[in-house]
């Protein structure tokens, strides 16, 4: 059974989050310290500066060559497994619509790794469950959201054949038919050829995005030092690790301006709210779960293998939902709402994952 | 003698710090990522939480009951040295002035101890060096930064009497005698009965200033916690570490920023520039080095208290400067030109101190 003192040992863990979170969003609720353009700017220096030398600091100190690779491999299959399940909803389902698949993926499988899954992880289980996270979290940057970018990419360029974004998700009335078959045959006929030109813009969009570029720079970084055993040296480390240092106080800070900026905390309704909820504490933790006993994980890496699929929203998955129009209250809530709700959640799953052997 | 290897140590020590500022410097300089007003956000951000957090974590960490007293009669003395030899300056001197002599005190003793004296210390002689550097800081905070306030608040009541600054340069002007003396009984009586409320006055100043504020408070905690023999929960010390641990990169980086935003690197003239160089950087530590050597002090101590007596100038002692606009021109000059040529000045002292037993 789970004792008070493992109870306090999550606590212990996220606490200090939550107070980086609660001076960020009382010192623009409660004390007026900064206007909305001076938020925009501390955010600008989180997501510029302290954030990406952050990632890349845990980027760069994993092993590429020593990588878990039966944890990647769960990991792989538990989300081959919501993919699966969203497009047979897609295609079969009435309510299906390939925008709320997107979405869907984005809540099931993108989690906080870096920022809250660090601390939760090194408080439950120690630096080996880091060492995990930090796994996975290279490779939701490199592989997961370069393929979640890829498709909102893809459904940018359909899109543009439609009217607006309500269309495409009425494309079955039967009124639209004919225009859609035309729009449809139009869209694909202008897609295929254009695909590497896709390919290229979401090249382009990565390599702009600061955290992807910090974490493309620091996995190279380890190859390279993994290959021909070098260490970084100490001067090259301090001068990274001063700013990384700030990496998850100005983020969880960054998050507290974010939450006070937006008119409520509960952006989308309720049961919108609740479909997040269940799919990012819920759905994502039993497919890892699958996958991880599909693989025959066990001991402390299937118990960080289901807890760090159970970690809040991703701020990028937001980001991401935001530039390209897509359900971005849904994900707004769930990044605010989620972080809120972790506490329990957390504590709920390592009680829980106590019986696992 | 001094070797490559010690030169290499005093670099590694402050590169990181040039980094964090080159960063702040090129974000608006180079990038044009932040406005004046954005600017003025991160300041903020930085001396509203991860600064007085930074002070904190390390003040409350001293132990109140086992200070370096000789070390600490050392710092005393060298301060009663200057304020002694500006005393004589500023009242038998044909250019004495007590304006300049305020000036002359914080440029001489007023230094950056934490942000920039705590690695440079810990880069040079280890651990133990930092303790001593922290108890400088810690005396500098609540002795010497009260007082700088005090007499900069005397001055402002003064001038209060007078129609301008520059009026009390001049007072020795015969034609304004009569007017001069009037105005001076006029100030003593009135300054006499009102002490208190300018006592008052400072405090206020004092506690609404966030870094006295944390000093004061850490310093509190510490005389508690090494009398009652408790540590910090690990909560508590892991909720301050989340923002304090952003202090150097956030402070260097705002040092950064406000330099960007100076119209000219040297703002004051070459020959007040040097003036100010030679009293931060030869005054200050000549000093240190008479009082180290009248108390005893030899071996690491010894060059420890010289070594921080010659940091760059505290950014504090601009702060106030500008706030009773008081050369605040030589002050910003003596911050920014004092952190560029900080580095070769350290190694040379570095090196000077080899020679020291």
């Amino acid at each position: 059974m789970i004792g008070l003192g493992d109870v306090y040992k999550v606590v212990a863990a996220m606490f200090p989050l939550y107070v980086a979170l609660v001076l960020g969003y009382g010192s623009v609720k409660w004390w007026r310290l900064f206007t909305p353009e001076q938020c925009d700017a501390i955010n600008r220096f989180v997501a510029y500066f302290t954030l990406p030398l952050f990632i890349f600091e845990f980027t760069a100190h994993v092993d590429p060559f020593k990588m878990n690779y039966p944890f990647v491999a769960a990991d792989a299959i538990s989300k081959v497994i919501i993919v699966v399940v969203l497009a047979f909803w897609a295609k079969f389902s009435s309510k299906g619509s390939y925008c709320w698949s997107i979405t869907g993926f984005s809540l099931s499988t993108l989690t906080n790794s870096l920022v809250v899954g660090v601390p939760i992880a090194r408080g439950m289980y120690g630096q080996s469950a880091v060492d995990l996270v930090v796994q996975g979290s290279v490779i939701q940057a490199i592989v997961w959201l370069t393929i979640l970018l890829l498709v909102l990419e893809i459904r940018r360029t359909q899109t543009d054949f439609y009217s607006s974004d309500e269309t495409v998700g009425d494309s079955k009335a039967a009124d639209n038919s004919v225009k859609d078959l035309e729009a449809n045959s139009r869209a694909l006929a202008e897609t295929k050829p254009s695909f590497w030109s896709l390919v290229k813009r979401v090249w382009q969009k990565l390599a702009m995005n600061p955290n992807s570029y910090a974490c493309i720079v620091g996995i190279t970084w380890a190859l390279i030092a993994n290959r021909w055993h070098f260490q970084m040296p100490a001067i090259m480390e301090d001068s990274i690790l001063i700013m990384s240092r700030a990496g998850t106080g100005t983020a969880m800070f960054s998050m507290g301006l974010f939450m006070a900026l937006q008119e409520k905390i509960v952006a989308c309704g309720t049961s919108l709210t609740i479909f997040g909820m269940v799919l990012r504490f819920i759905a994502g933790p039993a497919a890892m779960a699958i996958g991880s006993i599909a693989v025959g994980l066990h001991g402390d890496v299937l118990r960080v293998a289901i807890i760090q699929a159970a970690v809040p929203q991703s701020i990028t998955s937001f980001i991401f939902a935001k530039e390209y129009g897509l359900h971005a209250d849904v994900l707004s809530t769930a990044v605010i709402f989620g972080m809120i709700v972790a506490l329990p959640v957390m504590v709920g799953y390592y009680a829980i994952l106590e019986f696992l052997h």
